[in-house]
């Protein structure tokens, strides 16, 4: 039987690293055995493809040279890593994936949601993940949070405005596809997002495996 | 007015370095303006990403994303630096483009044409090179003396066959289009090929500027 495929999703500083830790001892405690992975990134060259997006220079990134690039490093990661891992009845725990393409790339950048669709069906076919979770939380307070942090990287960089965007192409997404996506407001503090957070992805548990 | 845009094709070994040589000699004669360029590369992010296609290592590098690298180091050239110039009057003389992309990835890697197709109207819109040189040549000929250099890159690398298929989509392309190549036999020496390529050149001028 084939894995299941999860990837988590949210703005910078909504505590994505923190509840990936909580989600990974929740699949541990039941068992199930999982690869954990990231985008852009994952794989060898995937991962030096994530070093050039994030690389800042005086030169411009072009925003379809950028859109391209993580559809490169993806192509890479889903044929050497994603399926040969949900093909061997792994889960797959993503941090980022397609969502964050027509998030930051489709809506950030402003290139729309169109060119983002047709680079997945070239490069995923009819793969999808098999749940979406998005922490939801104001970009404002978000980026409060991540500034605290040393170096910002290309992404980080940029206005609230780009966050905003952001942010309405997730919640747009998951009202589309109610049944793919899991939205956890992710105001409160980490112990309270995180009890949301589980309980929400054991009943989708219980509902689909 | 606008620059024209040139771009000389050919196997490894074919002797492009040096007849771009011959072309930049003769564009100087003729007080033509030009930049010269070459793909993958030509910008600071667009050479990052020859770096990523060129890199050798122990994990495969999936053609979709070898393909998708490519388009994303071309949207970077022409958005930064191709189309500028051609806006600006001066001439692009390009050393590989997207027919390289029709030969090796279509061709050689065999993921035929139609997802180069996609990509290069995404990319491109409607801009084509005015010109494309074809230095063609046996590959068995050109693969000898590109291996006597010291270090073979990924491309390089790769079995005779492979380049046998590269040729064949170069020549069929020139026949299809006939009007937008230039196919130079460039079996004979130095000196004979230059005279070839430049008178063929020269007419070329004549005739469309």
């Amino acid at each position: 039987m084939k894995g299941k495929f999860i990837t988590i999703e949210g703005v910078e500083g909504v505590g994505k690293s923190t509840q990936i830790e909580s989600l990974q001892q929740f699949l541990r405690q039941r068992n199930i055995d999982f690869d954990l992975s990231r985008e852009p990134g994952g794989t060898f060259y995937a991962e030096k493809i994530r070093q050039v997006l994030l690389e800042i220079n005086e030169e411009n990134l072009d925003p379809r040279a950028e859109l391209l690039l993580i559809f490169a490093a993806r192509a890479q990661h889903l044929s050497e890593r994603i399926i040969p891992a949900l093909d061997s009845g792994q889960w797959v725990l993503c941090d980022r994936f397609t969502d964050a393409t027509y998030a930051y790339q489709g809506g950030g950048r402003e290139l729309g949601s169109h060119m983002v669709e047709q680079l997945e069906t070239l490069v995923q076919g009819a793969l999808r993940p098999d749940l979406t979770i998005i922490l939801d939380l104001d970009p404002e307070i978000g980026l409060e949070r991540a500034r605290d942090r040393a170096d910002l990287d290309r992404f980080e960089r940029e206005e609230l405005e780009f966050f905003k965007r952001v942010r309405g192409v997730y919640l747009q997404r998951a009202k589309e596809f109610p049944q793919r996506y899991l939205v956890i407001d992710a105001a409160g503090n980490i112990e309270s997002v995180r009890d949301k957070l589980l309980s929400g992805f054991a009943a989708w548990i219980d509902a689909n495996v």
